[in-house]
């Protein structure tokens, strides 16, 4: 049986799952391409960037979870804990670099790559089963961010620059999801936790 | 003297000018360590996938300024217009060798570099005396943002990682900005422009 680490129960409160469908699970990808060799690996480390930075500092109440699905050996989750995480810097290449550290572990455990970035063997729907939600997915026709009460404990999951597939949205849609809208517009994956954490930002400071 | 292309007076409607203090302004910086090679032009190019960006396709009606004022031949604009541009890919490393093809010309006229990227020998201060405002400064105490009207045309001018001089805000001050915030708490420049467009979408979908 795969289990997350004693960790995972801390004081975080907000978490998200990004799912990337293609994402390499290997460490077989080229940081001068990461767009043509890593399946769009480019696309959750801007996610990971968009979780944690401040303009100065890292987010330590934010926990994030990268669930890869490409080859060779999916699938492989990779979590951040802000609380733990040191040297996150916003380029996209230090922090390419340092996925490229956790996927040379083929672990199903979850095993520690560096400072608050752990490996694992967890696929996505284990992981929706032992996060339990409550969940909150986003779609364009969803119920307007700004209008509606959310738990504080809310886990955002978020797909790639590839739609989820009917049986990713079955799993999810299982557990009940909060379905949210952020805007009018369509935008990518790093915008939307970028958003989230500026209305949850607001919420916190009672804005 | 200097002057914009013919181009400018189309009918864009969102315009963002971003500062780079010591972003370089030759095409001398390698692209594998941009946050050590160029003086983080890193911070730039993600201000241009900010500013461009949805999930399908490229904001037609933004348009960007990059005031650049670092070694070795400051200063130096590069303007993205999206009615034009092409090829925008949403990795770092593609638009910063966009970027260094935009910096091969030291021109102090404006002159096309690829569809949709210009380069001029503007400064700062006279980029603001050229675009006349309205101008919006974004700052932590400002107004909030999503409680303010603003003009449509409203200009958003944005630092990168330093903050704006004395000499900087003084010039922008001048023209009587709107003193804006776009939450509690300090994020990065590109993080700004996401949710400055998230408010504006919202504004002009009415939501």
């Amino acid at each position: 049986m795969k289990v997350l680490s004693a960790r995972y129960n801390t004081g975080i409160v907000r978490r998200f799952v990004v799912l990337g469908h293609e994402a390499h699970t290997a460490p077989d990808y080229s940081l001068n391409d990461l767009p043509g060799t890593s399946g769009r690996i480019d696309v959750l480390v801007r996610c990971v960037t968009a979780a944690f930075l401040l303009s100065h500092g890292i987010r330590k109440d934010v926990e994030l979870y990268l669930t890869l699905k490409g080859p060779p050996s999916p699938p492989r989750t990779i979590r951040f804990l802000g609380s733990e995480v040191r040297h996150l810097n916003p380029d996209e290449r230090s922090t390419a670099a340092l996925l490229l550290k956790a996927l040379e572990t083929q672990s199903i455990f979850e095993s520690l790559s560096t400072k608050g970035i752990y490996s694992s063997g967890l696929g996505f729907q284990e992981l929706l089963s032992q996060l339990k939600g409550p969940f909150v997915l986003l779609k364009e026709d969803g119920k307007d961010i700004r209008k509606h009460a959310m738990p504080k404990d809310a886990i955002f999951v978020i797909s790639d620059h590839l739609d989820f597939t009917n049986d990713e949205e079955n799993a999810l849609m299982s557990y009940n999801p909060f379905v949210i809208s952020l805007g009018p517009r369509s935008i990518h994956a790093d915008q939307c936790i970028i958003i989230v954490n500026n209305e949850l930002d607001r919420r916190e400071a009672q804005l």
